[in-house]
């Protein structure tokens, strides 16, 4: 049995978020099948059943979503179309004509070895839409500032963004999770 | 080599459509993954090819598709996306705030019994998003007035929406096709 732990992204900056919180994961870089469903975690659970028909090991693939309020949640998990047809700029305009900017943002990490062992691990920030400030290059980091703050998570120190963000609240929880397995398999003493 | 033809879809209404136009299409009521496109052609590709792979037989699929001019396109291919979370009512509030109603209604048949001989047969109407007058239960029907008309396809006769729709122009170059390839064949003298 293949030991690996195994990041799925094509994304080098999202890896090395996480390897920075679990050192032992391996980035790999294989594309997987994005299929539609509202759901994000039927979303995960397709990527890493295809993961596994190919591969072995264990593996973590990511699903972040953005929510906006004034469209009863969407585009959710259709973020990544939204912001390649109308942009940022998009995003804020429907913010303005709703008057109405409130939005959160989720991100899931799933994590298995094999088709029974499905994990969910959820992080998820309130805040609202603001018209860009700064430019990050990362999306929607520009025109979102979480609850409780004024700046952007683009205007943000990516240290004081990483403290707070979603995907550190999932990361953590999904860091929690193996580390009680590696100590559930070391006290075994086997290893497996 | 089996020689039948399938339509594959769930929707008793859009079979009898096809088979209305089509006598010796049979349906095939499986579960194909729609994966996140917003090239309507991968979306229908994906569905061809994931059939093949479990069925024999030459196989027919269709995406119908929305495009808002005021949301730059969007939601296309996720239309149905759109209707499950925010309605036709939310469509319409879409256009109103925008104070620009401009749409696109999209039909694509992708046909093919293998990898190498995938066609797609497009139908497209241009017309505007009015606020719901009767229900029909088809969806995005009850807000869609097509160009040069004043009813939406709900108010319309079923024959005369089917007259016009994007449907038929998509289905009468679909019906062109597999007669030429019947023709064809027949001539050919040996049925393959």
């Amino acid at each position: 049995m293949e030991n690996k732990l195994y990041f799925i992204t094509g994304n080098i900056n999202k890896f090395k978020e996480v390897k920075a919180m679990i050192p032992d994961v391996e980035q790999l870089d294989i594309d997987l099948v994005e299929i539609q469903e509202l759901d994000e975690h039927k979303v995960i659970e397709h990527k890493l059943l295809e993961a596994m028909s190919h591969h072995d090991g264990k593996f973590i693939v990511e699903d972040t979503s953005l929510y906006l309020d004034c469209l009863h949640g969407l585009p959710g998990p259709y973020i990544k179309w939204f912001l390649q047809t109308i942009g940022n700029d998009g995003l804020v305009d429907i913010t303005k004509k709703f008057n109405n900017n409130r939005a959160y943002v989720k991100v899931i990490f799933g994590c298995a070895r094999d088709s029974k062992t499905i994990k969910y691990f959820k992080g998820e920030v309130k805040g609202r839409i603001v018209p860009v400030r700064v430019k990050s290059g990362f999306g929607w980091d520009d025109i979102f500032v979480p609850s409780g703050y004024t700046q952007t998570y683009a205007q943000m120190g990516k240290e004081e963004k990483n403290k707070i963000s979603m995907r550190t609240i999932a990361l953590t929880k999904l860091k929690e999770f193996l580390n009680q397995e590696k100590n559930k398999y070391n006290n075994k003493g086997d290893g497996n």
